[in-house]
């Protein structure tokens, strides 16, 4: 990362406003208050923690203007108006060195269909196959080893890091980022059952990535049937989700890690899809609705619901009945008791003349 | 995807008994009735949605014959025997543009060991790694970036997308379709723990692939400990599927996307495993069995059943059980109910003189 | 696999105490007793199974002291002291044939920066990159197609399977294994909401990978927001895992396939995760927890202990509670049962007079 910053450049960068003690070292890492070490650049993000600033060992801490503690020894408080927003401040610095912008071109090793269109200041690195019909945008990176199949278009300032493919026809928005390893474009899994046999049904459609989209690492969109499989503007997935044909997945939406959606599923604007949750084919997934962790959704979600669960149903619910399902060896123990207790009364002789008259 | 046609050639290509109306544009697209635009091809393919045909706008609509309503302006009916094959005749033309047989021969940029052997209508794509002894059949497509290890033997016909691995010694069958991403042979996950480490157990064996197998993006098929790890013929993989060491799988199965098969387990022919289900090691799912998506197998499963849940269970008691689950509540509040009744009943004075006692 | 071995050079081998009965052929396969055909070596691994010893048709079988059966026609028994690991003598001997260490050097078409710097024993596959700054230690070997980014440090004795990704900054230790697919350093999962978008927040950490750590096929293991994500020394991570940003997993873990373990959750030394299992953010799991395949751990878990189910508790109760699910059809009509008698008996005519006069 090679962070390497003098305590007057970092008060600069994260535009101070008062300073407090002095440091003698360059900050080259950033770690969390109780983990810091001497050089380290840490920051006070939620009061909560504020006990842990005069304990922490790091070199430089930000801090907002209510904090009144004094720095330790070889330590400097920078008071901001948000650390949290200051030290995204650093990291935004800092991610330019971690991913710095490659100089244009083509690398000597790329294989390039010659009907392949790429835009001057676009960087094809090392190893990529772009086929026939190709488009790439401006600014667009391929990182390495990418493979874009026949009439990608790739939208301008996309990054595409190294092994990811995108098949024929297959598009992406602009600034979208895709991790390594994601596959956009395999066929959707569609077969006939005929005569003993699954008959491949032909997915001919395409994906449409819209732009500001981010994919984790190994995720996997499908093309759709006909049409289009399409992922919303500003819709984030993690790593190893899966996407099946014709599947419209909405703007901004969240999908965590290891999440499934199957077949034709529609997902709304806003929509959050906790980690490994599943979702079966041919529903709609309202605006906004939210769905637990590990949650299999088999039915329509109506706007702004969260649900958990296998099947998923209403959170507090869920959260009730998980409850009450860890007290269900108390319940049998109830009704047993219960049990025992009528069969009990019912032979006491005299006590209830009536009720037990047809029993004896 | 450039699909171009004029009626008279839709006409011809599905085989039309009759025709009704006239559509003036060529079609250049595919979509389902509801959502079609002018210039698309649409279709009929359930009688319940034949409402949707006069409000649809595609130029062109696949019907059966006993569709008895008239197009609208601009648009033709086409009358087939039966829509969907209709349809699916138009996409395997489709299919052809989208992925055209390239010629064969092996790519300069390819890295092929002089003792692989790569029959003289097989394509080897850009960038490809075929390490000593491979095989590669007649007509076999290796799109780009495909690596192929030791000694492995790919059956005529087959297909293997960019970024797929094939390592040592595994062996693909004839017209086997791997997406991108599939790794074929990674070791198994075997290790014994020997004072306080896991010592890694070889995994020498291999992986089998049958004929007219399709593996999804993504997917991983582990190489077994010795023996082999193998997948029937015409059994259909979705993405993201684990398939651990010494797993086989017999014929015409179907997995769907990121389900698990742990170790040793065998799974006989037409077996069809729901999205994210997971099975344990050293079980046998008979003949047919099927199995609910996010189910957790656990046991042997019986020729022909149909299990859902964790653990899994028959379909219709998980069912029931599934719904009694929610109606938990409801029976702890008449639980409690019995329990008050039983309790007044004892503290009434007069019934049972003895039982309450204790109590007054 | 070319196993090709004479009994004696097996007897040799195996350091055979003594040996019964001869055979003719030359070995050249391992099976299981039960699947075992001539020409291949078997082995009694289990006392338990020693019934198939007379009806394998294994041409050798390895034995242990206390077997006393004899061997049939044209088989020989090759007594150990123990027989799985004299099979693993073997099968290493036969590991080194699959996997041979290629000679040192970089390949003509690998794309390695200037300033990478490759230990003279290493071996760099065909196809592969080394960006600005990487370090490859002695004995590494990368297979084909690897991508390391700026500034990797690759321990040596470590060994990378084809397509794997390892991104800026991020370390691997000594004899690290990582399998086909897998990518180390993709952007952790990270944003905040600000304006009805999702703003990326930089992933600017590493991933630090200890010493004999192995990693399956297409497993992803997210770079930390800053600091690190790391793995301990020993741990054995299957394929298609997700580990998430600035998780901490000790020494010596098991983390079965499909598993998914969310952010700057902290896994202690020797803890087992089951098969498809999925771990909460933020939460600490003891020395030697074990979590059961598919469970769902949402809270912290004391050492030692062993948790299974969604949400995770411990296994003896889970396993109790889920006998009592399937119970709940025969709990329902308990309850009901229960309620009528109550009914009834309030109905009696003499006991309790008024409250049921309506009915009568």
């Amino acid at each position: 990362m090679n962070l390497n910053l003098c305590p007057d450049e970092l008060a600069s960068l994260c535009q101070a406003q008062s300073r407090r003690g002095s440091c003698p070292l360059p900050v080259t890492g950033i770690a969390a208050l109780t983990e810091a070490a001497p050089g380290d650049l840490s920051f006070l993000g939620n009061a909560r923690y504020k006990g842990e600033v005069p304990r922490s060992r790091a070199s430089v801490i930000l801090v907002p203007a209510d904090y009144q503690g004094e720095p330790g020894p070889d330590q400097e408080l920078l008071v901001v108006p948000n650390p949290s927003a200051a030290l995204a401040l650093v990291c935004a610095r800092l991610e330019q060195a971690l991913w710095p912008r490659p100089a244009p071109g083509v690398h000597a090793s790329a294989v390039v269909s010659p009907g392949a269109r790429v835009a001057p200041t676009a960087t094809i690195g090392p190893l990529c196959v772009l086929e026939e019909g190709v488009e790439v945008g401006e600014g667009v990176h391929l990182q390495a080893q990418v493979f874009l199949g026949r009439s990608v278009r790739v939208g301008e300032g996309s990054w595409l890091a190294p092994g990811t493919v995108v098949t024929a026809e297959c598009t992406l928005g602009r600034r979208v980022r895709l991790h390594p390893g994601v596959v956009v474009g395999a066929d959707g899994f569609g077969y006939e059952f005929v005569q003993g046999r699954h008959a491949k049904v032909p997915q001919i459609g395409r994906v449409e990535v819209g732009d500001d989209v981010e994919i984790g690492a190994n995720t996997t969109l499908d093309r759709a049937r006909f049409g289009a499989t399409s992922i919303g503007e500003g819709t984030k997935i993690d790593n190893l989700v899966q996407i099946a044909h014709n599947v419209r997945i909405g703007r901004h939406c969240i999908l965590c890690a290891q999440t499934g959606v199957s077949g034709s599923t529609v997902i709304e604007d806003y929509v959050v899809l906790g980690g490994q949750a599943g979702v079966a084919g041919h529903l709609r997934l309202g605006r906004g609705a939210k769905v637990g962790g590990g949650a299999a959704v088999t039915a329509d979600l109506e706007a702004g619901v969260f649900v958990n669960g296998s099947p998923a149903i209403p959170l507090m619910l869920e959260r009730r009945i998980a409850v009450l399902k860890q007290r269900l060896p108390d319940l049998f123990r109830r009704v047993e008791t219960l049990e025992q207790q009528l069969a009990r009364e019912k032979e006491l002789p005299p006590a209830a003349g009536s009720a037990n008259i047809r029993d004896t």
